[in-house]
């Protein structure tokens, strides 16, 4: 579900299929025919604090398939739907097109989700699976965000790599530890009482950022 | 106001005082005596969708001096609290010791803002100013993040600068942007219709890492 003309016309440019189209006013463009309702029914099934003027449900896009090259981003347990949004926006932005979530992340069809995705939903494959099988089933070196690893300045970083980041709280699991190659670290330049710990979708934005920086300088 | 034990004790270790203590319990180490009061007294103060068991106001921190030397941050209308608090996390992270803000910027002292930097609010020196003013007065070489500048990756980052971030929607204003000396912009890796741009917050975190890696390699 998405709403908002910009985000629902984003989506079907990007190739998802609209199932239900309603809106404030007749509407046309989008591949349905919208039903007009009124504010107070659309209020009623938006999952917005103020609806917008219009709301989609899309069929769920197909499974997307993993691309062999690449970058890819590894979830493990990030709850928070504004989190995980954020970090589909920067995977669209930094071009890694297949984003794999632990069974226990947040789901990426959640409408807090997609709203915050702002259309990248569409352009990123988002695949739910056992991470730990994944990681061991992969051939690309594997990276994570964690407290105490090298300096991501100091890294040279490759094309085709995974990057695992972990839960808000508790960072990433023992077992998937365990199935790390690489530990990376953004470092610190505040005083000893300085913040714990940054935000797992800002570390993301950085530590993408550094992949990307890596292979074009 | 801020809430819950770790935030409270977070921002009286780093000098803020307490003006009043609500607590479910007896709590002690804080400075002053709580009031303990009943989960439902609680909640109708609090600020939180579920209250968590301590909640304390305290006198606004004195104004900061604009310290000479260093990096400074610069906000024009940044509107979203969440996105205030989770800039000012990152200033703490990155030791930005001062971000300045026009007038129509968030409230830093909101408390959704508080409670999103996590006690780093007591350790950067938040001051609201004319924008316009303060950049023409100020020595440092002025960086600003735009859509259409050079690549952030091929600059030369200076140690003392003011880097400039824009409002939400509409970036920077006109006023401010003719003062801007340096347009800088975080190349897209993604296909032709990929994101449009990225969240000002997680933008002003890979800006701030660019800084100090440049200053550190």
């Amino acid at each position: 579900m998405a709403e908002g003309p910009k985000i629902i016309s984003d989506l079907v440019q990007a190739g998802l299929k609209i199932h239900s189209l309603f809106s404030l006013e007749e509407a046309e463009g989008f591949g349905v025919e919208a039903a007009v309702i009124s504010p107070a029914e659309l209020q009623k099934i938006s999952a917005l604090k103020t609806a917008n003027s219009m709301l989609a449900v899309f069929y769920l896009p197909e499974k997307p398939t993993l691309p062999e090259k690449g970058l890819v981003v590894a979830l493990d347990a990030v709850r928070d739907p504004g989190n995980l949004g954020t970090i589909i926006r920067l995977c669209d932005w930094f071009g890694v097109k297949a984003l794999i979530c632990s069974e226990d992340t947040a789901d990426c069809f959640n409408p807090k989700v997609v709203q915050a995705t702002m259309g990248s939903i569409a352009r990123v494959g988002v695949s739910y699976t056992d991470l730990s099988d994944y990681l061991q089933s992969s051939r690309k070196p594997i990276y994570a965000a964690v407290m105490d690893g090298g300096n991501v300045y100091n890294e040279k970083l490759p094309k085709d790599a995974v990057l695992v980041m972990g839960n808000e709280a508790n960072g990433i699991s023992e077992a998937v530890l365990a199935l790390i190659q690489h530990k990376i670290t953004i470092p610190n330049f505040g005083d000893v009482n300085t913040a714990e710990s940054l935000n797992v979708a800002t570390a993301t934005g950085i530590l993408l950022s550094e992949f990307r920086r890596s292979i074009e300088t």
